[in-house]
């Protein structure tokens, strides 16, 4: 199992791994099909009951600390199948959340997670994006991961496609502030790389540059997932 | 020089350390006293005649990796005095930020670059927050350090006795959706621990509970320096 430790492994058998019992209470409530539990007795006399696994292995915190990706393993190490069709990607709001070269993964997780919270059920990134796959980035999902429907595009051909509305935030765009978000219902939001923003080739297909003021005047820019937090409020609310 | 990897070293002498150019530009450009630098040729024949160091010291990249905090040293680590009169910390705007056993560097970090946007230059913490000296805080603030006052105090006391509205999140709060920033030009923004939230006697001085409308109905909570993000965006607008 410690094979799974490899993101190639897992992205050729399409799995991936889920660690701790939050995110393990997430996953079976979630109706994701649990390939393989490897768990501490401790966890299992808790939960075996309630679990659905092809496969489940009672194993020592030593063997466990061996599966885990952290630090810290945590009574209970999942590997769950990627597809599937999730039912709760109705999506309750008509805004898509397009990511551009998004690299850090506790960006990536937090920005699914904060995705989640204003229902926005669609995340388009672009193929140089983290995988969501990524252990660090479904732990920092909080569950998120389970809800949301991420695909990985071309994502310049993708937004010149999509018929609606590419808010994307810029330097030079008007500030977001006091927008009605009843006109921005069918929309995409598109977030930029960490450093440098959004590419050139995504930024040709934005149609509503826009920016968050900068009241302090001495930043030089917000953290991404904190910036993507604030415009989906204002275009959910 | 590499006992300064030690928080407690830091502690004793009042100084903090900063690595890679970006921050080192950012604590030239500070006022802050630079009280070490160990840098390497590359970056000494950039910089050097524009520094102003009580010791500068060439290092070899091998030497820097041992001295460094990160898994990758970045041409230059400094070392700084704590302490200075920051003419910066006239605030832009009149909002406080009070921060409530906040545990991740990271999350602290970006909450200090966020309030840097917003120009909220007063951040008080209760004497259980993660140091603002750690130096994954300091590299996360990406320069906000150099302009914000931070403040380790008895919190529940502080709130008692700051004769001004205290904002926390709460679920049983009012939403902060389309609140008039006016209104709250003198107040504080309480961000509570990630996991537990506001603590029982920092909640006992929140006079406005405040939530931030969950819409999709399914995650149980924003990442904090997410939703301080959202808040101090209303509130400062």
């Amino acid at each position: 199992m410690a094979a799974y430790r490899l993101q190639k492994r897992c992205d050729e058998e399409a799995v991936f791994v889920v660690e701790g019992p939050k995110m393990a209470s997430e996953a079976m409530a979630s109706g994701f099909v649990i390939k393989v539990v490897c768990a501490t007795a401790e966890w299992l006399s808790d939960y075996a009951d309630s679990m659905v696994a092809e496969e489940t292995f009672e194993v020592s915190p030593a063997e466990l600390e061996r599966l885990s990706n952290f630090k810290t393993a945590n009574q209970i190490w999942m590997l769950l199948e990627r597809n599937r069709e999730c039912r709760k990607w109705n999506a309750e709001s008509g805004l898509t959340l397009a990511l551009d070269k998004i690299q850090d993964p506790g960006n990536m997780g937090t920005m699914l997670r904060t995705a989640d919270w204003f229902g926005v059920r669609h995340v388009v990134c672009s193929r140089d994006t983290v995988s969501c796959y990524n252990p660090k980035v479904v732990r920092s999902t909080m569950g998120a991961i389970f809800r949301t429907k991420v695909e990985y595009v071309d994502l310049p051909r993708w937004l010149a496609n999509c018929n609606m509305p590419v808010f994307g935030a810029s330097l030079q765009g008007k500030s977001i502030v006091g927008r009605d978000a009843a006109s921005l219902n069918e929309a995409v939001l598109l977030i930029g790389n960490e450093s440098r923003g959004i590419s050139e080739e995504a930024m040709a297909q934005v149609t509503d540059p826009v920016l968050i003021p900068n009241i302090g005047g001495t930043a030089e820019s917000l953290n991404a997932a904190v910036a993507a937090g604030i415009l989906m409020n204002w275009m959910t609310k």
